[in-house]
């Protein structure tokens, strides 16, 4: 028997001792550095300095200037178009992050990718909200922030804790404070939405609630689809809701509908302002005299227009943020929701 | 160096062969023998005799009487009360087909258990669906087949293949059978719902759609909630559509404000009929004229009266088995949509 | 080539220092609440508000009425009748903590259920002691602590620590003070736990060892089984012991051959009190004079009787839980055993 | 919308049909060749011609002669001394068939090397015997096939199956065949074993039982242990059975013992035949007729004596590859024990 | 206790057995088709017929028109720009295979993107290959087909079996038919490749090597680098070889240091043709006669000119592939380096 | 429903609030304690005393005689010869660290075992490597740190963070002080080992570089190899680097062959001196006038001679030990290349 022993054994507890800090620190991509600088300015703390650029054949290269050794990290990336690009950087850049020593990696994508394929809708699909899960947690995610998913089941898709921040209050205070003198409906353009409007609804003192209907008119079978108003929105203000605008082509027909049924006007807000292909043109041309959003996704120069008025979503997700960092409380920010 | 070679080698490629046969089997849990049994009995093999108890503290025993060794296991079990006992058997008899040596195991639960509890709907929340789909990969299950899942999401909550069954046609079959001279209605009890209410209407012909919404009235703020009815219904034969009975609150609640509205009549139809509590007097006392379910859980003899239908899912799951064993496609037998 | 950088680079490190600070929190399940709230006082924190209740399906709903973000948590559960209920239970709070963002997990079972299952005792049986922390696992324990398991080999069922609490000198302790002027021996109703006798015998001072074993009389082939007293038990108090008494048949009638064989009396002794189906009345009208357990279990109203007494675990869970939670020694507590 | 279709359409399903074959192949290390010679003899398909040498540093080297694709695998080692050396080339061996695409590869360990290790006796040791376990999951094993495990519960320490064979019979017909004609006593050399001799017992027609417990004579406190003959062994031919022999120190003082208490004589028996140190000497010198082990392990030429007989294994391990390379119930061997 | 026994008992053994057959399919998708159509060709089974198209933010869609359950899947993508969409749809494409039932998936990446950043160059960056490996192993991969590695040591980045194949043969044995009459050179443009050189030369029959070694010049430290030559080039035809051309740089230098040492002509010969920014005008106006690459990757119209030859890597894939699905070596296809 | 509360609510947030600290704990195994024990002293915290020995069949036993419960672990051990002995150990002390509630677990390998088996060779062979990394990684290691690895890409085979050290200044600096005054040429024993003389050449301000070219002789075709020298070393010192020198063949042929082609004198430098077999000899007899190695791997006093010199390689090691501590950066260290 063979004992490895210290020359030295004076002390009790062999070691050396020291009080354990925690360093929050800010990291962004390259998709939607202002609101990656928002938060960082609102923290208090500055972005951490990266190197990120495409190599000719679109590969990323992605690197830290800075020790992480030990951070709490959080890694801010909109998962905008193009999207895949986006998302592998946002891949690498916590990959990087596992193998410089972070202690902890927080993924923060204010938008989740792929979070509309969240099922099989037919045989033989991919689940795809459940893969970009998966890969993040293979490079070594341990929790992620997101705002307003596609479906609440998305949090289950990831093995371990997500913070669902909601953009709700802000785009409702803005609401009350703009339109608040009028005679509000909430409206939604889907039917599989209407859960969401009743949150609304109850944020704004239980205004009445209506939908849009889309069905098959069984009397002119040539025409494919009708767009039926469910629920008395005459007279009233109409705040048309969704969690994003994509192309926009189900919420300007929606707005459309609610005009022809008598409605005093339109409000269209999103917190996912995608705005993709002909979306700017439609909201343009639309009868809604404004489009709320958030910068949750970044809005091009070329797509603002007019009646759009943009929230900064970056005091929310500061907040959260920190509330992470300190171990407080993300739900008792939004009424038990997160 | 030293090398290990046979004694021979005039055979070029070392080795015994053999012709891969694989064998189906089925097993059934004690929650629910009558569906197995009848599962069994359309596949044309007995269930796997099998033991299985309660010790004194409730503990549970089971074991194969059989070799399962290489087999292609489907093991059902129905989720129902007392639902941890039954999903615990599940989970061993999993594991006890791990250990012994089946090849591919296949987990058919008619109804998942906890599937309700989906996301967090507040904090601090478990998310149970998520849990009860990773103990059983970490049991050992290879593979889910399960009827009418509460949200489609649930898919993306295992990791491998789901085969979602739908009741829908069984369901609707025999509403066109009963019912099709009538004026229907497809009515919603819920909102979140109405997606579902949509595929019975297009699969029905098309015919009108309602749903109930539940509100507070703000024009008498002591009675809390009031079930307003959206759509007309007036004159028609309702049929009231839901994944699942649990207390029966709900759904009649929904069908007294169908008659107060002018119904012709309500029919209701679900695929789970879980049937607790009050459920069965509520049902009984309430004005539909006709309760379809399916036998996804077993219905106690106490809880039959006179109104009630049970259609049998066991020709459906059988049909599911086959195919899977076959490697034949399940999302060709309901309209690509599993 | 695109670089982010910060406006301001005046700090050499960037980020937000902070100390960091653990919190111990202890939860409960709804099995054996008196016991949680004995080691919550012991430790000076009160148990964490928790709601947990059934459906009428018998599904289980858990939420923790307080933010738990980064704390070190200890969930205490006993694993009694309905076993399984309480076992899901348990999973459930582990499986809310992890989405909830504690730091660290720790399942404190006072009795490992399902621990008896540990081995195939026959072919095509689950190892259910295994599937047990497997499950923990899965949910999201980082960590276990457990009393006088079954089999000490099940520490390795869990990938992680376990530490392995004794109740032996808190039990011993008792025998001493009350029995310390008799003549004792110690006795083992069962062949294959005579190794934990003699830590009773050395704890005791060395006190002789006698054991029951239950073998086929060769003489009389009609009568099964014969328990016969190894080793000279005449004149002697004898103290039987085992980890747990369920059923109680064994132990009862070692006790029975004790005094046949002339002992002076009997006194039985034992960690887990399952006491189901007729243990109660078998130990009440056993020759043993006393019968003393740990409160590992509950013991329900009705089972407490005269002759039994319960000594309790909280002081050793308490100091357990402080150990691990300010990383000192659990093994030191126990003679270098856990 | 992009859709890739091929040019030819006309086979209703894409693909290329085939029949699945299997083939058998039996790999051997170097710690136990003639063991492996034996058992592909008896399957009558050679070893797969293999490349194994050390290194200079002492790393070792294994590759395949031959192409290894698909085949159902089974990998024999004996972990003897250098038992470190022998395992990791078992787990080269599974490292390469991974690598090479083996379809199934099961670990053929006649004795579990560290399964001694199976618990910490003490605080902070590792469980050796589960660390063994992983690591061959982790280097791609599937399943496992061993002898006469140390303990039962060393099952639960691999996530899959294990075949667990037994030298019982073999050795009981081999000591009914020799001494059958006498009385025999089955005598277990430590307490903690007893359970093992009861099978023995049974297997042998129900003959006697004895232990040997070893215990601190209190009368002569300098004299640490005395191994006192629990049981009445008086003129009978004492088979002293055990697991392993290690050192021979137990055994032998046991077979004295028995000596002294006036057996007839004593057989000493047990499966792994490990014979490290000083056990050939003890076990020639001790007062045994006759020794017997199996060829788990292999026993150097230096190593046998006079008194040794050495049972084969081989056709119990090769009827167990038969067994599971074609689907049969290994159970079904060996009384329903594995 | 309760036994669950099927009613009929008369066979011995319970099931349905059937031959197990196995099937052949390909994928493919969309950054290069050709070379997917050809290799389906040459195996003679149809692509399966897959839709994969955009979403307006450019979220990839795909969806397989045909059963996939239970069939042996080989999913062919080339990782060519933009390589980041290429990588989600490949990995897109297993997770559905996966969800769909497909028994085995193999990926087939011609080009493994990504595989330059196979290391930390400096500290704080990803290793981007191995995050490759890893997310394909996420999504459901098996196996790994791919075709001459930036670096060996990737295999060892997959935790499963990876085929890699060589386009040495196919390049060299054009080499011979075209310039074997010429008195060659093989020459590696980089020292840290000429290990790869080697092989050419013992191919092509031990040919002379050259190496072009940069230094700085220290003659003129203005110069940043100078292009040596290292070996004896004067008056033989120089074969310029690489794993990969990506913006021509390097190699045209090379080309360009040969001539002016007196080399009698330059052939450039790569695996994979990149060809990003630059490449083909400095291909083009190099001093190359020839430059030979394979098609692994898709070489776009207007990248094609005159001195270009493409040699089809895809008889070599479909060997491969058919290798693989029957269980053949791929090993013996080529010198036993794969 | 039934909730559990605390019988005392006055603090807003339950629990037991506590600063964290951390302690730096260093372990030793048995293969090199020399290091060990430097490394401990430098940090001026004593190795924990630790009991490691082997049985009798040469299993390892290891055991830590402290509390080490929460620490920051770091576990050293050299991968010498018995190399299968050590890595065996390391593995068991990182198990033993894991159950025993060590926080994190730093493997502290100067040595990495396995490193040349980084990529299969030929077909069917291991990648043993890797394996190395994976059982570290299944035993509970969190990270490693290692110095001059075989390849970069070993970084890579390690889900977590590598720290890669460089013995390349420690060894540069003693040449400069010792050789600076002479005319040096850096010399690379292998052409696929340049890239790491060009490091050397930089560090030592651009000296010349040479390379030892092995190649069939053409024209004597019976001679296998000859050494030819690549690159001008006439007249200058040559410093011959590698990163290992095992049987000294390779790089003691090098240094004659210098001498041959005219080298004012050879010094061998080199990390890691395994010195297996003919290395200390080959040496002794090499024309090189000193032999550089450091202590990774323990030098055997037989294995001194008088070229030898052993630079310590532990201020190195102990270095980056507190800066992973202390979460410093371990890159800064090294000029960016950890």
């Amino acid at each position: 028997m063979r004992t490895i022993r210290p020359t030295t054994e004076e002390s009790p507890v062999t070691g050396i001792q020291k009080t354990t800090e925690k360093n929050l620190m800010v990291f962004s991509g390259r998709a939607h550095p202002a609101l990656a600088q928002d938060v960082s300015e609102i923290l208090g703390t500055p972005l951490v300095p990266t190197s990120a650029y495409d190599f000719a054949n679109g590969e990323i290269y992605v690197r830290y200037e800075e020790s992480v050794r030990g951070c709490d990290a959080f890694v801010i990336q909109s998962h905008t178009a193009p999207i895949n690009t986006w998302l592998m950087e946002h891949l690498l850049m916590v990959d990087a992050l596992k193998r410089a020593s972070a202690k902890r990696i927080t993924v923060v994508m204010p938008f989740w990718g792929y979070s509309r394929q969240d099922k099989k809708h037919r045989g033989r699909e991919p689940i795809s909200a459940r893969l970009v899960a998966d890969m993040f947690k293979t490079a070594g995610a341990d929790r992620i922030i997101t705002v307003d998913m596609h479906a609440d089941q998305l949090q289950g898709f990831f093995d371990g804790p997500v913070d669902h921040l909601m953009a709700l209050p802000l785009l409702t205070d803005y609401i009350k404070a703009q339109y608040g003198g009028q005679q509000l409906a909430i409206v939604s353009p889907d039917a599989g939405r209407i859960k969401v409007a009743e949150r609304w609804s109850a944020r704004l003192g239980g205004v009445p609630l209506a939908f849009i209907h889309k069905s098959r008119r069984l009397d002119r079978p040539n025409e494919v689809v009708a767009n039926r108003v469910v629920g008395d929105v005459k007279g009233r203000m109409c705040v048309l809701t969704d969690d994003m605008i994509d192309t926009g082509g189900t919420i300007t027909k929606a707005a459309e509908a609610l005009v022809e049924e008598g409605a005093a006007g339109v409000v269209i807000a999103a917190t996912h302002a995608i705005l993709s292909g002909p979306a700017v043109d439609r909201l343009k041309n639309s009868p809604a005299v404004e489009v709320i959003v958030t910068n949750t996704l970044p809005i091009a120069p070329e797509a603002e227009f007019d009646k759009l008025t943009t929230l900064s979503i970056a005091p929310l997700v500061a907040r959260a943020i920190r509330e992470v960092f300190e171990d407080g409380s993300v739900t008792s920010m939004f009424d038990g929701h997160a």
